[in-house]
């Protein structure tokens, strides 16, 4: 079951990728999608506090699902 | 005693600050200083085991000193 979360700061793909690359550091095998227009990553495999985690330790902002 | 590396794959302000949040995390009080242009990163306060190890969790590409 996917999850989606609203998080700010992402730009490019490179942001994309380093919020992808974080959440799957703290949930390996997670599966992660992101949307830059909509500020919006959608995730299956973690948990809430772990993408939170992630997120944040990857210097984006972390608002709670959408 | 700053260093700097070549970090690839940052393009924009988000990339920066996800950079430099990756590495304070492993080593608080490091200062970082990204160059987009350059695709540098100076560090002051975390050694190149740390950086990378960083990097990497971030998702960029670390490519040794400069």
């Amino acid at each position: 079951m996917s999850t989606t979360y609203r998080v700010t700061g992402m730009s490019c793909g490179g942001c994309s990728k380093s919020v992808t690359a974080a959440i799957q550091e703290i949930a390996p095998g997670a599966k992660v999608e992101v949307d830059l227009g909509d500020k919006a990553v959608t995730v299956d495999g973690a948990d809430e506090a772990q993408v939170r985690q992630a997120v944040d330790s990857a210097g984006f902002g972390f608002e709670g699902r959408v």
